[in-house]
């Protein structure tokens, strides 16, 4: 069994795009650990400003990456007025960009906005355990009175990986699932 | 292959919620005929109080029934701040009420707010051609990027029904399903 972590929208940030919301060499807080080592939830958020609508208060996760991305569900796209492609984290080339505003500055990012693929986050050892290398897809089967089957679930193996299935809120509303949930890898 | 209809949030009025909400004798008017024989999406809308978030104008549907009904998406739930429990529609027992806003009045059920348990309207030919009968539960596959299987799909069987699989917006946007895409009952 698999547990579930239901990510609600959040953005990635790279350095230059920090600097440039929150001021020069700022550094983020930590609110909170999350189930990725080293992966935690900011104290600091940023309002995301669609065509359509916009989010006051987007919640950063740490640490700082290489590219700022903005991950959000497809309602959300609705909401903002934004079409954001499904897309496995990372993958933002051709993606729409978006409207941020920060405590010191704002800025208008020029590509990042993506649903996320809904994946798996495992270790080696898991991977061996269920018979799945990195970059396959995977059915998995959830429980509950709004039971469903997720088929093209995403593997991601690296060994500083905690077991945790990463879905969104349509889909986990749609399952009826919360975090700490579990699900099943079908055969 | 049946299509899929996408419910977004809306709601249905009894006789005297509609006097209290529109004025004495009101009639609805006609926006838009749905696929279902006889049932409209009126041009009328009223406000929707909850605890923690309200929306301005959800769309009434008619005809009149004989129970007020609120149905809305878990995303919406949780927007509004009001526990909705999944329900075949009309089963409103014990189910939250919530503030409505008309253009004369305003009221204040006492219960009536669900989310629909997905469910697939079919003809007794329909029903005969699938092998299934009214109350019955089926497994439903979508194709596309996010492809999935949703269990526990009630069968609801009438002469006057036409095709059609409804969903909330959580579950379309978690399968990336639109109204009149495809989906197929599984044996």
């Amino acid at each position: 069994m698999i547990p579930i972590g239901v990510s609600n929208r959040h953005i990635h940030l790279k350095r230059e795009d920090l600097d440039q919301l929150f001021g020069e060499g700022y550094q983020l807080t930590t609110a909170k650990e999350l189930s990725q080592p080293g992966e935690f939830a900011a104290n600091e958020t940023v309002r995301v400003i669609g065509p359509k609508g916009e989010f006051p208060a987007v919640r950063i996760l740490g640490p700082l990456r290489k590219f700022t991305q903005l991950e959000i569900s497809k309602t959300d796209s609705f909401s903002l007025g934004v079409k954001a492609p499904l897309r496995a984290s990372g993958k933002i080339a051709g993606t729409p960009g978006i409207k941020l505003v920060g405590q010191k500055g704002e800025l208008e990012i020029q590509e990042g906005v993506i649903v996320a693929e809904r994946h798996i986050h495992m270790t080696q050892a898991d991977a061996a355990k269920y018979n799945v290398k990195d970059g396959d897809y995977v059915s998995v089967k959830s429980a509950g009175e709004r039971s469903l089957v997720f088929n093209k679930v995403l593997i991601r193996v690296k060994d500083s990986y905690a077991l945790d299935m990463h879905i969104d809120t349509d889909e986990a509303n749609a399952a009826g699932l919360r975090t700490g949930d579990q699900v099943e890898i079908m055969k």
